[in-house]
């Protein structure tokens, strides 16, 4: 052990800090089987103990990744051999909820899934979920600003969190873990860590914003036949619903035959020949209100002449059954074996012209390729899922340059959720100007004059001025 | 003419720049009635002449004070006689709403009120809403994170803004004007802008997100005995009503019987005996359900012990009666001649012994003084209205200091909405901590080092090192 691991190990006692074997039987991200490289995995037990690591790896430039759940999927924590990893899994606790603030502080390593079950047993609901909701963790899901599943309703993580405990490169703590929606002291320190991928600050606290439970759903898959009517169908279903839409999921005919129609494990809801097809769910607080407002309001687009087909869900199961198609993840890897997949943000009306425009250009260069659609349309967010046949390094860029050049002509943005890390590094010009990559810089160089947090992730790291 | 402004009336033209008695006629801040100091007053008539205004100003170190709607009521904008006053009136472009996006990209200096009505024509709404609708600017609600009517059911500003152009204190333009919700591609700098107030850069364009215009309100007067129902009550209501929330007011009994009982403008819909009266609505997409689910919601409040007595509007009329008197603002002043005023948030379990303690000090050393209190508590966020019969400047001092000590004890926050500017400045320490205000500074540093930007608002500047 070096001068710096003893000392780490001083701060963290024995159980605190992992080397060797230890470390390398640990991966470093989803889905990579390859071992974690690290001098050593520090797991520190409070903020204190975060603030001293940090402060002692300042002082010697020593770089520092840490881990969440490891759920990411950009390569947003690889480190290398010279690197110290801090893991927060010790720092999971919940402190009891506030049911009347309806709010609830945690620790940084808490898992997401957790979270949920406290808030459920107080009656309350913590809205941001996903799939990785099981290892994901709060302090991840924050550093990566995770969208998932509710955002039409209830918005990123960034809207759910009311305050921030963090430490910076040098050790120095920064908290404001008030429980309050409204703040206008100043600079709203907090934005600064969220989505910024650990690498201005280390998360250690939060306070979370908690919802009341929803009382009833309603849920339905309907057929539109052109994308033009898509955007309408979301509008006059949002008015119609007043602020109770809470799914707006669409799927591109080639996603539900691939899924459906050839997939057969799905029976056929709604038969396979239409231009596209919408997953939407309602919740709210009145049982039968709630049905009359959302039959009202998918009649009310039928006589508009939007929908051509739709089938309402007349029990959980049938719920369940239906948004089995839009999350059956397995039929999609099957169908589109090896996958090469996207998640992106565009504006909706550019959307039909985006797609007609990246399939044109794939099927010049590979003939045989194949991409489906599908994704959080009233997000303005999503996926592509293509199969050139082969993984091969340079195919994928290619494949990635084609879907990220042409999405950087209209504005759009290379990763809706998941974050830059390195995967995306090179690709992050399509969606940000060079005077925005030099305030970000700008921004790394002041809060981490070192760079020793998480290095690398998002832009390339070099020091612009001397110390 | 000085040298500067000799070229800065090149770069906007003669009638873009402004001075002598042209400047002094200006105010500078409401309500104050003094004449606005500045060398001069610029009125660029682009993002490009505010780029080159402010690389001219860079180069010279010359302090730039950026006018919006003169709104504020913290000082945020106050300028002395060597400071130069740059106002974005000029640049009030709308574009033509995207209403297949739901989106808006404005001009800075366009009043708020002209954003409704666009957004309205276009069949949208756009939901910030505050007193000061017919003059404030975009610009001035971003700098300043506007709140208003609707935070409870959409957010502050900084929710509804997709996207912000900004000039740098150097010039550079930073522009990011997507029209996504989602966008995990580095830091998210536009947070860095909203709610900074002017001090790290100016807001010259923004995309804004609209909404479904709403179908239906319903709208109730209720009264409620004791404190510790009013967060059940606006729980059980946000649960029974399913999303629809949109106002939860709740006035004190002091501020009711002054407003009703003593004021006698408003009827008295409800009698003064009560402990509190809470103004709720809600806002839908279905006439029908939307009673159904309203009516249904009161009842079961009513059915759990929380209400005592309720009024539900019938008629637009008695809507706008309700809410008459929650907005009675001239009642108020008149009834506590001369008022001080304060905009507070903490966590709502804590409001009532807060109000307990400030009203105890003031009594102890005013023994006329007197306290009413209402506000947005379902925002968490409370106005203390108090006159001790007197302005004096030390005796108004001690009790800004009585109401934010007390604050700062309970991990309350010194301004909800209205920001810090100058009027605030010397109070920040009770809502941050010392290492928050420090990282205030870091930033402030690395992206205006030479302190041009609205100087001395939010805290005291200086240099911390020679540049």
């Amino acid at each position: 052990m070096n001068k710096l691991l003893v000392s780490i190990e001083e701060i963290v006692g024995p159980g605190g800090i992992l080397s060797g074997d230890e470390v390398v039987s640990r991966t470093d991200s989803w889905p990579l089987m390859g071992g974690c490289q690290a001098q050593a995995l520090v797991r520190p037990g409070s903020t204190e103990e975060v603030s001293k690591v940090l402060k002692r790896c300042h002082a010697d430039g020593q770089p520092v990744v840490t881990h969440g759940g490891l759920t990411g999927l950009v390569g947003g924590v690889r480190s290398d051999q010279d690197d110290i990893v801090l893991s927060l899994e010790r720092m999971n606790g919940i402190e009891p909820v506030d049911v009347i603030n309806r709010t609830v502080t945690v620790q940084a390593g808490v898992v997401l899934q957790r979270v949920h079950e406290a808030a459920e047993a107080a009656g309350l609901l913590f809205p941001l979920d996903l799939g990785a909701r099981g290892s994901a963790t709060i302090g991840g899901n924050i550093s990566t600003n995770a969208g998932g599943n509710s955002v039409i309703r209830y918005g990123m993580i960034r809207e759910q969190v009311l305050g921030v405990e963090a430490v910076l490169a040098d050790g120095t703590i920064i908290s404001s873990l008030k429980g309050v929606i409204k703040n206008n002291t100043g600079y709203d320190l907090k934005q600064l860590f969220i989505g910024s991928e650990g690498t201005l600050g280390i998360v250690t606290r939060a306070v979370l914003r908690l919802r009341p439970l929803p009382r009833s759903s309603n849920t339905a898959l309907v057929a539109i036949e052109e994308f033009d009517h898509l955007g309408r169908f979301l509008h006059d279903m949002d008015s119609a619903l007043g602020g109770t839409l809470s799914a707006f999921e669409v799927m591109w005919n080639d996603f539900y035959r691939l899924i459906v129609t050839d997939g057969g494990h799905h029976g056929q809801p709604l038969d396979g020949s239409h231009g596209f097809y919408v997953l939407i769910e309602s919740t709210g607080g009145h049982v039968d209100a709630d049905k009359i407002q959302f039959e009202g309001a998918l009649e009310e687009a039928f006589e508009q002449g939007l929908l051509v087909d739709a089938v309402i869900a007349q029990s959980q199961q049938q719920r369940e059954d239906l948004w089995a198609i839009r999350d059956d993840i397995e039929g999609l890897v099957k169908g589109l074996d090896p996958p090469i997949t996207y998640d992106i943000s565009l504006s909706i009306p550019k959307m039909d012209d985006y797609v007609a425009e990246v399939r044109q250009q794939l099927n010049e260069r590979w003939p045989d390729s194949r991409m489906v659609v599908f994704g959080h349309l009233g997000d303005g967010n999503i996926h592509l899922a293509i199969t050139i046949g082969s993984l091969d390094e340079n195919e994928v860029h290619a494949v990635d340059t084609i879907v990220y050049e042409a999405l950087g002509r209209r504005q759009g943005v290379i990763s809706a959720e998941h974050g830059i890390g390195l995967e995306k590094r090179e690709y992050l010009k399509h969606s940000r100007s060079a005077q925005e990559i030099a305030l970000m810089k700008t921004i790394k160089q002041a809060l981490d004059p070192k760079g020793i947090l998480n290095p690398g992730k998002i832009f390339e790291q070099h020091q612009e001025t001397p110390l």
